[in-house]
């Protein structure tokens, strides 16, 4: 007999039209291990999980960056699940398993084709570069198919690299408190002994708990078990020890993630799709942030923590998932790379810092491209979202750590690379229109690039 | 007429049997303006430039690692050149120009066809690791061909991605005074405002001129010029505005690399080659060290700092080399990624610190190999010169960077994948022998996994 | 102001419960000028257009091959379209036109995630080898994103190079005309004047114009129009001058396809969608046949023919499309290449004869996977539908063409590599169970393999 | 203790400024079991053959292709070998093993960086395309590392896929006797029976054993033996069962051929070095032809020939070897592909003929770069040697066999696609010079296109 059984069950919709708080299954914006599934999932079936953007239609599809300069940080990111995941017996996962999470399939929702990249104000978050670029920018992307398109950023063209930014199982209440102390340690400390880092110190150094903005899925606000998990709820904002906001942007078709579990049951949640994403994701909004659906495939590994997984801290908690990376990713052979070591703006040396080493990579591409008619804050959205490389080459050379940027160059209507004539091989001009933009009211001061003047 | 010319021109000859300082053209290992080119080269012409590993010999293919615990630094790395460059009108470059410098070909020397990996005492410079693994440790690579394997390392083998780890015009005065300062600034108060980056530390925090073991190429060592040049020249430890040691694991066949030019000729110099180096190069000797050859051809771009550079810092001089990677890579289909957060071995969070989260997906990954038979000696020096990617994957989700590690699973000769049911496909079994090994005789604190002892 | 356009247009849907016949827009299994257009689209907007199967469902999911044994030739292909395509101000594409058709994405149709492998039984058109196969055979594929499996052909798993077998535009008369003479000229004196592909000349040598099955999209069965056309409208089997039924399997995602205009409009079709095919689909419904959809984007070079593409042959009309490559393809490194020449089963020699040569390979290939566990019959389907890739390696070395045919190795779930030892690193066992299949009722010959009976 | 063996053993030395009669060790050109080796390997390790190139230095780099019009096809191919594989055990391989050659690296023969790709003159052997281009031409290819440049095809450059042209074992007595009655038996009653591929039978059926030219290695002209063995010795031309000229363009670093074994000692013999070639090496000399060196390490399967390959004809001889592809090879993102389908120049229509398909694809190809400034014959060599990929597309759709040509757009200086907007990106002028070109005397008819006069 034929089987009756294939393509994906849905166990999360989204319906893109609505607001997230009006969808069917309630989301969740927290992790905290007492937010009830919203849905189960078998091992070996594949399921589809419908997601709206991490902001839930805040950012909008409108040509203005005002909805981006006045964005409530407290809600990000709007999150499906969680989800359940059981074997083939009806035995949820334990605690101490590993979580395997196929990547079958994802996409934008039909109907909603299209994404936006943005970086925040200063005030408000801003970005890996925000005290260059202290103002909020959009650019709106639209999808043809795998491709995308900006009308703020003409002259490029891509497939994407689609991916979940955050996968993640649940925290239990010990490793919810581990994160809580960590971070709030340094949110409380960090000013004082930051000295090193102080280059990029001026965001906001930890998202702690706060019920502003705090969804809990099947809880309701205002309950006294609301109440109280608001308070102690982890934000979703930093990758953790069971994943998360990872944003790794190879998790694309056919990868796989082995999560940790540290509750029964699993507890999967998913959100923050990508359309695409450069590695660092340097804008914040960086991606090309959609509404989007994921068809998953869930095996379980029993004891597979201790199997595969050694902890690196104080407690058996502190693991770190591992991923594999699927065989279908755009083909690009030719690659232009800027590097940067860890020196900083003001020609100050930094010892082995490759997010120094990163963003001066960064800033070097920025201002090379600006060459070929992109503004800066062109180049800056299209960095954090276009499929480049970031990589970290040398971390042993003291003291100057050098990571790299690559740069696909089939991007680009034109040919970027160096020429020893100078005859442009294509265009070259300076493009309009620019990226939406709003003016930075704040007085913290720019970080300025003293050859710039020059 | 036919032409007569092809085949490239040998500018800088190495007797693989004769030390450093007996080779034909004498050899430098240190960067300054005024040490004498050796050779000259032609834009538009192919050249060929052997070179000594960077050791010129001091690590030997001998199976002890006592060579790499007394090992002098002071003496890294040796190079070949300088090489002056000028056009086919014979008008060298000069300051303000792009060198281009295209890599035709590059390989071992005939009859040299082996390498070394290894790690320093941690008393003498140590390794990425240093605080956890402060031995000095080594391991024999041969050469097949292009692939690479190590009776020290059993059951893997490879392809390599050979590259130079130092491609590097001369700086000019100037320049050479803003290093000088730089990371004497950084030697003299840096131990004092580390705080955040306290985890890497313990190794040196720069390396200063020195007159000991300061080779400088046509200038005879005792002369009033030497003694004038050797305390004031640059040692070639890090990657610098000149290109130097950058360590960029892709720069093989094929690839161009986009060099400032400082002074007049250019004076180009190459060495340190890599048979296959892991991006990082985490155990500091780190990549397969060889003696070999590279095959050159360069193009002036007249103008080109101003035209494509931009300086981002007090002088003009703060600029970057561009690179292009070349069409031809080993090609890997299956990689299994390793994370790491910002989060240290104590528990601490630091802030953003990619750095940090890159030391956490190594010893992620090494502690994972441990599981498949490898000692976690071994898997630090495959790490350290196997092809694998390492990414700054988040640098915005404060407070965690997200880096990870992605190893090609094909080199090994069994299935490194978790898997649901424990029936290893593989072998599976505890490798004998080992790496090369001495004692730790120092009494720096070594960093405890808490986690280790359970 | 915020465009409002995104998403495709859909232009052509189908109901995948329904029959060809029941559709919304009706379908057509012909060529020929006269069909009139069922929808349009214009230059540069994305529209998608859905297909049934090439079966249009005759062939179903049951688990039997007496559907595939029993099926009918005359209604093959149905397809979808005509589609009118214009330029923005509305003009048509024009004769003399190149249509630049972009697939921007492709799928199977949602609900509708499986497909089928088969080969016909040889009285009804056989395949490749039907004088070795006789027998009508069949496989189910599920599709879990973008891999497939069946559980007809046990431990294979693999991505899709979902593709359309058939791409095309509307013939002319006047090359419509040249099409029925030169396959009627095959037709009724190919079996005289063959002698060198004998080989393989059992199979059909064309299908010529018939009204059984023929449906012809608006024009009504049994009107006057009906008839005119249905004896001289050409049946979509082989492809000819406007694409038609190329099966090239790597228009994928990102491919362009650049289709001569015979007539006004274009008259754009599309169907017989494949979520993966090896090349030569060797079993003739040898793909992954499926339902699905395509989104396309239009261009339109004006006097392109003429422009790009020179007629080779007694008029302008002899023409072939021209493809570029999409940039997202499944990736293997490691492939096991069989070789076959242009000598035949009986040992005879044949003079720089590919077609002999690839028939060689693909035997040996299915002879050395049966040493793994499969049979004959699973690995001739399994080759016709994975993504192997079949060359012509040499084709002047008089008399043997050399053919090859390249297996990624990474779609089994064994090491299918010789070895010298010859403990099985997987399985390699005997698989059950096997494809459906049905007795082979026919008096035909059969090719032995001398060699096989020993 | 350290191992004192690395880098391979020169086994077959070549002084490329001596004739092929004043090598070390003999060459021969002839396939034969009585052929003494000329040399011994030992599994396991790595050693080194240099060879000649196919012509033994009979086609110069002179630019004048009159050397090729009166080229002596009886000599070809000049091998290195036969080289005598045993195991460690001192046990040579025996009848019935595989023989593994892994081929480690290769490449040009130092102060030999150079090659040629040729056509013969009509009268002399011809080409894939004799019928239409019966003048021997030739164009002069100049290697910088991995690239090759022509004068003869400016605006072309590209990385070498490099291989051996042949790689086989010595066939035992039996197989000879196969092949040399198989090949008289088309040679004698071919021409009648040719009927389908009368399209491209203009050129020699077959090359039978002739003592003209013969060469038997370490047998004397002369000899009894020597006038024995040379009415019997196979020609070098076709690949056969035993390898031989197989012409696959993959079999580069990495790779890995295994070979039956038909005599004691297996019998290895290398050569016609290729420094990169197209599938089907259409021009016949038609790689880019060169001296070379092999570093190959062997494996024996003992028995692998049962174990592993099928015979497919009368004897157990009749078997084909099976090849890896290395993970090394130059990597394109775009591909142009032009398309053939079984219609000959005429418009007749051939039954499922992959070669007539093949051959019109690429014609279809040289026309089409002939719009883009490149004459057709500069075309013919740049699409025999450079490293398109030729494809049996659709094998079952009678009775068209679909083949293509896919071209890496890379390899260019201009942009070759089809543009919308006729403003040229790239220069698409005339090329001057052309190839080097001889007049043809004969008087057999060109095949003309039917088209080409309007």
């Amino acid at each position: 007999m034929a089987s009756s059984s294939y393509g994906p069950r849905l166990v999360v919709p989204i319906d893109v039209k609505k607001k997230p708080w009006e969808q069917k299954l309630p989301l969740h914006n927290r992790w905290h291990p007492d937010i009830p599934p919203v849905a189960e999932a078998t091992v070996g079936e594949v399921f589809r999980v419908e997601m709206v953007d991490f902001s839930g239609g805040g950012i909008t599809k409108e040509y203005t960056a005002e909805d981006i300069k006045h964005a409530n940080p407290s809600i990000v990111h709007y999150l499906s699940g969680p989800i359940r995941i059981s074997d083939k017996k009806g035995v949820p996962a334990q605690p101490g398993d590993l979580l395997v999470v196929e990547i079958c399939n994802l996409g934008p929702l039909p109907g909603d084709e299209w994404g936006f990249t943005a970086t925040f104000d200063r005030e408000n978050g801003g970005g890996f570069l925000t005290d260059h670029f202290p103002c909020a920018t959009k650019a709106i992307w639209y999808f043809e198919g795998i491709y995308a398109y900006s009308p703020q950023i003409p002259g490029v063209r891509f497939p994407g690299l689609t991916h979940p930014g955050i996968v993640g199982t649940a925290p239990s209440m010990e490793l919810l408190n581990i994160w809580n102390e960590r971070e709030r340690e340094l949110e409380e400390n960090g000013i004082k002994s930051l000295k090193l880092c102080e280059v990029v110190h001026q965001r906001p150094l930890a998202s702690l708990p706060s019920t502003k903005g705090c969804v809990l899925g099947g809880i309701k606000e205002g309950t006294p078990e609301w109440e109280k998990i608001a308070v102690e709820a982890a934000r979703t904002i930093p990758g953790r020890e069971n994943g998360g906001n990872c944003d790794i942007k190879n998790l694309s078709r056919g990868s796989k993630i082995y999560l940790p579990v540290f509750i029964e049951g699993a507890n999967l949640s998913t959100g923050d799709m990508h359309f695409s994403q450069g590695d660092g994701e340097i804008a914040f909004c960086g991606a090309i942030e959609m509404s989007g659906f994921l068809e998953l495939k869930c095996e379980i590994i029993r004891g597979g923590m201790k199997e595969y997984l050694t902890p690196m801290g104080p407690t058996p908690l502190h693991v770190n998932p591992i991923f594999e990376i699927g065989p279908v990713e755009p083909r690009f052979s030719e690659w232009l790379v800027f590097e940067g070591i860890s020196v900083d703006e003001s020609g100050k040396q930094h010892y082995l810092d490759a997010t120094v080493a990163y963003k001066r990579a960064v800033l070097n591409a920025i201002d090379y491209l600006s060459k070929f008619g992109y503004s800066k804050e062109q180049s800056y959205l299209l960095l954090s979202c276009c499929p480049c490389e970031g990589r970290i080459s040398g971390i042993v050379d003291a003291p100057n750590a050098v990571a790299t940027l690559a740069i696909p160059t089939a991007i680009f209507d034109q040919d970027i690379r160096p020429r020893t004539n100078k005859v442009p091989v294509g265009p070259r001009i300076v493009r309009t229109p620019d990226v939406l933009k709003c003016t930075y009211d704040g007085n913290l001061p720019t970080t300025r690039n003293p050859s710039a003047a020059t």
